[in-house]
């Protein structure tokens, strides 16, 4: 009532606003114009736009454009490896101010409690992370994920202030055969967002997808898939992450009519690509290089996500909106001069202006491998004349299988470097299990060594790619120190390490320490004859058994066509 | 669960739709296009639009078009003197879906009780009339109206089912000075939908008013205005009603940039133009006679509306949306072929195919006289020169005032037909005060007679108009035995009557009988001598105390300039 107050009195001209941002080019997302004005600030919020306002404090903007914080429909932060308050330090510089979170990867690992970390984690940074449901942890029943979100769960998360709706619904087979746990899903978020990933659907599987209720796409990689997806009432969030990028294809398709109903999602950004590309910043960017009107693009980019997500108090430059601002220097390049949050100037000139807060210590541990035997990743030769082997191919989710003679030595299979015939391992790391999944992997090249990581979605089991038992033994033990993290060991000793102590997925440290730990991981992968061009980025959905075709879980290989676990031996089969 | 398991098995077609309408143009608000295809339900919600669905029965369009049901965006259905199962008669077949109706007539009279008759009247019609709690009644401190509503009461009309948001407010300059009363009314709706009233407001008191979080406006005249307004980020409702017609001044505004923004709405609609007009197939028309694409019309009438009222569940043709739907021969005439309600076919030609359930009875007696006095329009003789003389001019709602020596007889002031000096008394009716306002009239040039009703804004107060205190009692007389509604009488009887009965506002009788009876009334009204063309409609306004100059309500002549009950003598003031 006091602010309220305020904002009527500022606004009347009654008392001097707060702040009064003056001489700027004024985005109108609501009306797709430039408004030559002022815009007069009461306290964290926007009081008025207009001319000749009396101020405390005045800010000339030159003729620099003022629009609404962007708005990033659609990302899973721990892809970044960066815990929220370094993923903000990253993206709010770059004129972000709302992301839409799925936490789908520490909640595969946590549970509601990694959530529910993501959230505290949230509280009192310069950026605002609306978390949606995860609604598909675990991903599968072939894997091992270190929690379950039942329908219970999902609605106890609903309740929760700064949870939206229910995340991208992935099961896509379970909406269309109406899974009850899927459907009892969809019920408990009743009327709020309900965001899709409905890959390549179409016919009566998109139709019936969509008569489920799901409101949203991010998976559309051609125009007449999303015009199909638009037809049937869904929003079309435009991607352009650091794996998925769909963007050139799908920003012809935004016209004026139709622009409503466009929004735009990074879904996975690199901490490399965060640094050197930037975030919605570059997602603007593209829209602009592609030839798309900036006035919808930034419509894109705010207002509409706003209304979908229903967070009408931001996604536009209006009275009693909240003063989420960023000064960009034109509608081409979108090179962020100053970023508000709440009225307060947050960023400048790339940089955070002030320290953001501590994050929470993690919900749990990052590991809790149990006991495992001495020689866990040996095979015994049991004789079978033939192996599956997982044939990855550089920067694609996909994998083939090979079928291939296995090289013996002292009764085991081993690996065999000169066929790059390598050993994978997939280690169960929530629960103690001690389950060990174990197969072969051609495609990395490596001459020797092991790389490991705790990130391999969606379970984020501990996965360990190696040229010898023995340097993945090294590895496994390497990475029980790190606590959680990627490496690079040979079997002398750990060559380069990451940690990622927040649920083995996330780091406190600054987002260009962790692209720079990258790149260390990256070229010691190198240095062991990896050709591949991100040795980790591959390796991490080696253990994704819902993309096709050989996957390796803790569980053992999966034959995803069949979405079954499988033996080694394909004559068992 | 068990609706939308159907849902997606229809989509999916694993099971015949419920009913399909094939071979129709289907109006897709979304995109701004037309669909050719086919519209499969399930049960009341739409299932799927595809080709080639099995149904259990199916409805052959033959290229005629299909869009969802029209939304009038602001209605106070209580102008069309019908109660809602009489409006939805008159409307639904005419391809009204969904009403947001502002009950402030029958709150000024009945109060919070009125409005819950209101809700409990539109139950188990064919129509959704979505009610916004009324946030001004009484209207002003000048006159007695049958009951307010504080903000605890609006606050709990708010948490009923079927209450929306908080209905326009009309008291600016309460919202630009801040009166607390009205702030905590703001404050009561939180989030929720807040329609604003600002007509020709601008600069700074337009500001505090956007400021306010008002969200809505429905009273501009000019095209400058709205776009004023809409730069503050006001949604605008184009108003083309019975009194204020507006489109054709404001539908240049609206561009495939902004359209999203814009709204139609009636605001008012008498028996007559409901009848030989239409409703919002009317606007439509309206809309693209002044050369608007009638997709963009359409997105106005349906989609625009149901996402700033939240109604997430209508307002396009969509999977998993309420099958509204109305069938078009084409977009110019929007001549109206069938209405679907919820799945089913509720009107076709032009009439209901159902009788709509019994109004409940009204929440209380249409009059409350108390005691009066034998003589109550008797204006004694204290010897003034002069009175204040109400000019009334026409259909318009401001009235002039003028200066006159009065017509003496026996002690007493009276009416002088031959200077066109009419008597006009407002009797305060809800709580038997016996109040009686008094003064004199011009403009309406009855002979002899007198005109009374009880539908007189905002207080709704029984207002009658008499060439003579002898026939004004006559009718006075006469309205006690009809328990509230309109009439002409003379000095030895009733000439004309139409019962009112709901609030002394609205009838159950269909709304032809009713503009049959305003008809036999205004007959009446010329026959007595009466020039105006509305006589019923002009006296309706004349106790109107926030409409400039001078009026008349149960506590006496109004200035409305200084705001405040004023002397029938000038030389007192």
């Amino acid at each position: 009532m006091e602010q309220l107050a305020r904002r009527i009195k500022i606004a009347g001209g009654d008392e001097p606003a707060d702040l009064l941002l003056r001489g700027g080019r004024v985005v109108s997302v609501h009306t797709g114009t430039i408004m030559e004005c002022e815009v007069a600030l009461a306290g964290g919020e926007v009081a008025a736009l207009g001319t000749g306002y009396a101020a405390h404090a005045t800010v000339e903007l030159n003729g620099a454009f003022l629009a609404p914080a962007f708005i990033d429909a659609h990302i899973h932060i721990e892809s970044s490896m960066a815990t929220p308050r370094e993923f903000a330090r990253a993206v709010v510089p770059r004129g972000t101010g709302t992301v839409v979170a799925d936490p789908h990867e520490i909640a595969n690992v946590q549970g509601a409690a990694g959530v529910r970390w993501m959230l505290e984690a949230a509280r009192a940074l310069p950026l605002s992370i609306a978390i949606m449901a995860p609604s598909c942890v675990p991903a599968t029943h072939l894997e091992t994920a270190g929690a379950a979100l039942s329908p219970e769960d999902i609605a106890a998360l609903l309740a929760e202030p700064g949870v939206l709706g229910l995340a991208e619904m992935m099961n896509f087979p379970g909406v269309i055969h109406r899974d009850p746990a899927v459907l009892a899903k969809l019920v408990a978020a009743g009327a709020r967002p309900i965001d899709g990933h409905a890959p390549g659907l179409a016919g009566r599987e998109l139709a019936a997808y969509a008569a489920a209720g799901i409101q949203t796409d991010h998976e559309c990689t051609t125009l007449a898939e999303a015009e199909a997806k638009l037809a049937l009432g869904l929003r079309v969030m435009i991607r352009e992450g650091s794996s998925a990028r769909n963007l050139a294809a799908l920003v012809r398709g935004v016209t004026p009519a139709n622009a409503r109903r466009w929004l735009l999602c990074s879904d996975d950004r690199t901490p490399a690509d965060l640094l050197h590309e930037g975030h919605v910043d570059h997602l603007l960017r593209r829209c602009v290089e592609e030839g798309l009107d900036p006035l919808l693009a930034l419509q894109m980019a705010t207002l509409n996500a706003a209304e979908h997500f229903g967070l009408a108090d931001r996604g536009a430059i209006a009275p009693g909106r909240r003063a989420d601002l960023v000064v960009l220097e034109d509608l081409v390049s979108f090179k962020v001069r100053q970023v508000y949050r709440a009225g307060r100037l947050v960023a400048e000139g790339g940089a955070l202006l002030e320290e953001p807060a501590a994050s929470p210590p993690p919900a749990s541990a990052g590991l809790n491998l149990g006991a495992l035997s001495a020689t866990p990743f040996a095979i015994p030769d049991r004789g079978a004349a033939r192996v599956r082997v997982i044939v990855a191919a550089g920067d694609q989710l996909l994998t083939e299988e090979a079928i291939e003679t296995p090289r013996r030595e002292g009764g085991f299979l081993v690996a065999d470097r000169a066929r790059d015939l390598l050993k994978l391992a997939v280690v169960e790391r929530h629960r103690g299990t001690g389950n060990v999944g174990l197969g072969f992997i051609r495609g990395f090249g490596l001459a020797r060594g092991a790389l490991a990581s705790t990130v391999a979605h969606d379970s984020h089991n501990l996965i360990i790619l190696g040229a010898s038992d023995r340097a993945m033994e090294v590895a496994l033990a390497a990475m029980r120190e790190l606590g959680g993290g990627k490496l690079v060991a040979d079997e002398s000793g750990v060559l380069a390490a990451l940690p990622l102590p927040v649920g083995g997925l996330m780091s406190d440290a600054p987002i260009a320490e962790t692209a720079a730990g990258l790149e260390r991981l990256a070229a010691a992968a190198r240095a062991l004859g990896c050709a591949l061009p991100e040795p980790f980025m591959t390796l991490s959905f080696m253990a994704l058994p819902v993309i096709p075709k050989l996957k390796l879980t803790d569980k053992g290989l999966v034959d995803v066509e069949v979405f079954a676990v499988c033996e080694l031996t394909p004559e068992s089969h």
